[in-house]
């Protein structure tokens, strides 16, 4: 008995399980996570508030995870309120509930590519037929291509990303209104790394209050550095979370993730922090990329995308072997490096220095 | 700005979010919790654990669970491995990614109602067409009108209940048998329920072995009290896991529910022992319910289904106004209590017999 005699739907054919390879090497540069584990504090406050939340976890959770929404919109800001807000296990169930709510079949969804490669696969998951939209030669959008691709197609999603994921481009509020403007439907503003920005680099959750289609989406796994509680979130207009509580799954986000993620929030300050030193070794990282004459996309996430080797999967596996585990992922050519600790990057360098010679 | 008016499917337009309310009274016996906390013991290894998983939560989970999935498996019997198991946050993402993978657009699952509400709402979430098998007039499946059902529909997904979530009742073997023989696609038996079952009641665990497109699914959430912590799975043939590998999301389950559900099965001694104080109280409230003369379906769960009233509504009110929440569920005439503890059976009883009179 294998995968191929059951009778799996036709488009799971023939199809792999997504995901990085989890492999246990000394420096993990492939899925861009935070490379700073909690605080002390922080595990003493989380094992204090399980505590707390254990005494009734025989009993379901919060269906409509509240306090934590509250938490949410006060750390966004924006004048954004807890109706704003909807939080589920992991951005990908975010995007999981848009796609069950406004895609579906006999409905389409549009991303421009290289981009994150779950909003395709969550699509085809969800019988949403994909488009594929394109980018410019430096990763950025061209805003008049842009609105041609969905004037044409009509797509009922639109897939924004600010930074882009694998490419680390950022969007400029003026392309984020256009797309708006012209989409028929939904327009989702993927915000996963928006806390690594350069500064001066604008949220699309500005745009909110004059734009009632607009969803932002956001994660506690990259600068919260929690990717191990699975904590993704939308803010849009209440009637677009009234629509997410007609597709989330009841008590889909236990007791424990609402636990974690609000005491996270409660020590942002802290988890944030490292986010400037991130921002500072990014920077850095790529200035060294650069001086070796490698190509390098400017970045605004915690990660860098840089190339272009005509042998990718040699460069790759060569890293590996010094126990530099990266991704190899965008377009042919091209490598993506997360930015980790300094030691860590110290280490990417000389390993990648020793390939490049 | 309402639901109405942002572009949601046609399908979920008028439609309400499910769930039963979580209203803050005495008495909740509403939603088929168990009603024992976690012991102090378990607790304080909870909180070790999520210590211990602390140290790594900037990192994404084991995307797998392999640990977790050894210690189901082990938890079981029956011989299975870790590779015939796959876990998700709670039985009802189990439900959606099975649909996902087996049902969809084009494709069409059946169900014997009354039965689990969840299943034609996920059924509809997915796109899969929703065919409403009947029942006896005893609760029970008459298994020729079954077979002939599924030759009839040849759905993709059948899906069967033992115990029967809201009626109580257990399915013996060969009624399982006999439907899986004619089945074209797999059948899932949701054995949520199954710890509660009355001694001799058998698991469909036993057919898995000559059976591949035999799905049974389990829960943490009732015999193991686990409900805030979100915990369902499923025993398969391996290619059933293979399958869902190619749905699930990335990282879906995180490192505290995994951390979560192997304590709870460290402490599956403990735990289920509260199982046998349940049965006994469910078959006392049988006992009392018939002694009023009112009609009771069997009960191998930790609810009872009873009835019928001419207004059942005001009689739901009435519990609830001495505190009581019970369910407004099942066929016309029907309501249904969760088994609580001695004290909240009590004034279960106590309200029902001041309405009664």
């Amino acid at each position: 008995m294998t995968l191929d005699d059951l009778p799996i739907r036709d488009d799971l054919r023939g199809r792999q399980p997504y995901g990085a390879p989890q492999l246990d090497v000394p420096v993990q540069l492939n899925t861009n996570e935070n490379p700073y584990p909690p605080s002390a504090a922080l595990i003493d406050d989380l094992a204090r508030a399980v505590r707390h939340g254990a005494a009734t976890l025989n009993r379901y959770p919060d269906r409509d995870a509240v306090d934590l929404r509250k938490d949410l919109a006060d750390y966004l800001g924006h004048g954004l309120t807890a109706r704003q807000l909807w939080a589920a296990n992991g951005s990908n169930e975010i995007i999981q509930q848009i796609l069950q709510a406004f895609g579906g079949p006999g409905r389409s969804a549009i991303g421009f590519e290289p981009s994150y490669s779950m909003h395709p696969i969550i699509a085809g998951s969800t019988s949403t037929r994909w488009i594929e939209g394109a980018r410019d030669e430096d990763f950025s959008i061209d805003v008049a291509a842009a609105v041609q691709a969905v004037e044409t197609h009509r797509p009922d999603v639109v897939f924004l990303t600010s930074p882009n994921n694998p490419t680390g481009t950022a969007l400029p509020l003026d392309v984020i209104e256009r797309i708006v403007a012209a989409a028929p439907g939904v327009v989702v503003v993927d915000e996963a790394y928006a806390e690594f920005a350069r500064t001066g680099t604008p949220s699309a959750l500005s745009l909110l209050p004059a734009n009632p289609r607009l969803i932002v989406t956001r994660t506690m796994s990259k600068a919260f550095a929690m990717a191990g509680a699975r904590l993704g979130y939308l803010a849009a207009d209440p009637a677009v979370v009234d629509a997410m509580l007609l597709v989330r799954l009841p008590y889909h986000l236990s007791t424990l993730t609402q636990a974690a993620a609000r005491v996270a929030l409660a020590h942002r300050e802290e988890l944030l922090a490292t986010v400037g030193t991130l921002r500072a070794e990014r920077d850095a990282t790529v200035e060294w990329l650069r001086h070796r004459d490698l190509s390098v996309a400017d970045s605004d996430a915690n990660f860098v995308l840089f190339g272009r080797f005509p042998d990718r999967r040699a460069v790759w596996e060569g890293l590996l072997e010094q126990g530099v585990l990266i991704r190899e992922t965008g377009p042919a050519g091209w490598l993506r490096v997360s930015i980790g600790t300094k030691d860590e990057m110290a280490a990417f360098r000389a390993a990648l220095e020793g390939i490049l010679g």
